[in-house]
């Protein structure tokens, strides 16, 4: 399901090809947020436009609402979000970990885990919810995504070797656990001729070599189709995750897609993790920053590459976002009505920011291939 | 620049055009609220797949912000907000009766009104302004906009005879003040050899026939390009507004487009002043109540021709809002995803919503055109 097309010859970047039962994803790719069934403020005709190849959606958010077994009897998440193309479901690991605000100094996760699963209470009503590595593929088949993970522990960023060592082990039992279920419930498309979901396992450890290194060989001596790289530590602690990176390249299997989770938040982390063989990652990042006002320009003058669109001297000034830019926005719109938008709160703001920081991505990761 | 194309043989409906710096207008029709230069939630590319034909803009909110004099250093209202058809702009009477929420019991408004014009605090900032039919005309002209309307006093629908005829005069000699300022700021275009902005009068008189009938003489009298019909009455006390539009049927001039101002809350309610000959209209009722979760559809299941989205029944519902529809919306997504979109909040929805309702008021337009 996965074929490499080309690798540098003076880096570890590497094009690929992975095949779904919605189309091949091209590699490396960034993967929009598309949270509760929809990729904040853009429509699936957007994201065509923009030329978006494969979406993230969260597991533990449609579980909780509209519920996993509306969406199957609806045919599904694609059809269900007028999306035909790929989708990747999260494990859920992440949003229990994101739900339970709350966290101990020692970076211990208060949602309440057990070597059954985790228990938590919905942010919604308050009801009380047990996620099982189970429970989770269970989910992530009813939705119908083309990929699906494993479900793991987000392990924290954290300098606590203790927890990091007992939720690493715990998340290869989970993995192993997973990738059984996950075999039980493939059996019924392979029997009806058709193509399970694709599964990818995740690595944890932590901040620690050892650990990460030990979760590696773990994970990847499992029948994963691909291999994520997750934690807290990944995308949010930049130096520790490229050192990750590093001294993983060894162990990392040439034949499976590398997925690291949640980076992005930068354009520049994608160009360094690309850099070092990575092919997948996703934030919230560009859709985020672009609907709190800032958008990507790389012109020398903003900084960290982004323009504030709520800044004065925009008020007045005719010219686009960027004037190399494609999309619909920057063709369309000048950086005096983004303003004024932003200004007045009016929705269509939220919509032609989110389409320019996108398609600024998907530009990045053109030019990320073609530098091959 | 009104040429009248078709007349219905059984009651007063009539096929139009009126010729504009942005276009034709075919009449009858519906012009969707660009309040703040935007049509809330939809973008100029919505807007030309829903087949809207012009839009209006608030007079008085862009004075505020941005300002007209931004809007003009930028090319105008139509290159500000990227849309390039034809647009109304109102004169701010409304807007200024509409900011001073707190109105006495007899009906007169607490904006403070002279013969100058009116005095009023900005709901923004608190800033004191004053708008007189002259600044009110002033602005239109910088905004850039296609039709432009004479300033008025919005009369209250109120059995205050003696304040209604206080206004309505008033209202008369600020129309004269606005038609002079407009032919002088006119010259210039005519001089270029451009063609300028078209200009309505408004008739006021309340609830009042005598008034009403007055006010109709007055303003026809004058140079105006089309005749509007304004007050709160209009639109909001339809029992009222047949009435007014059926006695001054013989007062108003074949020869000049009439347009009832902030009517169409509901579809029924054009269906009604298209039959009295009325040309134009224009209300926040179809994108207000779409964000609010109500979607036209007239099967005779829903109660006044709208499901309401929020209700339990469409949670598992796989259909689209209206079978019969070809809008975006209803051939892209069922009414559950759009339950849950407005249950999660999402941004998406209010998108959608104002997709489908506004595709609805056209598809009405087009009936009404056809039945002639």
């Amino acid at each position: 399901m996965f074929k490499i097309i080309k690798k540098s010859k003076i880096d570890r970047t590497r094009l690929g090809e992975i095949q779904t039962n919605h189309g091949t994803v091209k590699t490396p790719i960034f993967m929009p947020p598309g949270t509760q069934a929809t990729v904040k403020a853009i429509g699936p005709d957007d994201l065509n436009k923009i030329g978006i190849e494969i979406l993230l959606v969260n597991t533990l958010h449609l579980h909780l609402q509209p519920g996993e077994n509306l969406i199957n009897d609806l045919r599904g998440i694609h059809q269900f979000m007028g999306w035909s193309g790929p989708i990747l479901s999260d494990s859920g690991g992440f949003q229990v970990w994101s739900f339970s605000k709350n966290r101990a100094k020692n970076g211990q996760n208060l949602a309440k885990i057990s070597e059954n699963g985790v228990e938590f209470f919905s942010p919604l009503d308050g009801s009380k919810h047990l996620i099982t590595p189970e429970k989770s593929i269970e989910i992530q088949h009813k939705l119908g995504s083309d990929i699906i993970m494993a479900f793991d522990e987000c392990s924290p960023n954290s300098n606590n070797k203790e927890y990091a060592k007992e939720s690493m082990e715990r998340t290869h039992r989970w993995a192993e656990r997973s990738l059984k279920k996950h075999q039980e419930l493939s059996k019924h498309y392979i029997n009806n001729g058709k193509k399970p979901p694709l599964i990818f396992g995740i690595i944890q450890g932590g901040i620690f070599e050892d650990l990460r290194k030990e979760s590696a060989k773990f994970i990847t001596n499992l029948d994963f189709n691909g291999i994520a790289l997750g934690g807290e530590t990944i995308g949010y602690n930049m130096p520790k995750t490229l050192e990750i990176l590093d001294y993983l390249q060894d162990l990392l299997p040439e034949n499976k897609p590398r997925y690291t989770m949640g980076l992005g938040s930068s354009p520049y982390d994608i160009i360094e993790v690309v850099k070092r063989g990575v092919d997948m990652f996703d934030c919230v990042g560009p859709t985020r920053t672009a609907r709190h006002g800032s958008l990507y320009n790389f012109e020398s003058e903003f900084e960290k590459g982004c323009l504030r669109i709520s800044n004065s001297r925009f008020k007045k000034d005719n010219g686009p976002i960027d004037e190399n830019c494609d999309c619909y926005t920057c063709q369309n719109f000048s950086r005096a009505y983004l303003h004024h938008l932003y200004s007045v709160k009016e929705s269509l703001y939220l919509r032609l920011a989110t389409i320019h920081n996108l398609r600024f991505m998907m530009k990045l990761i053109k030019v990320l291939r073609n530098n091959i």
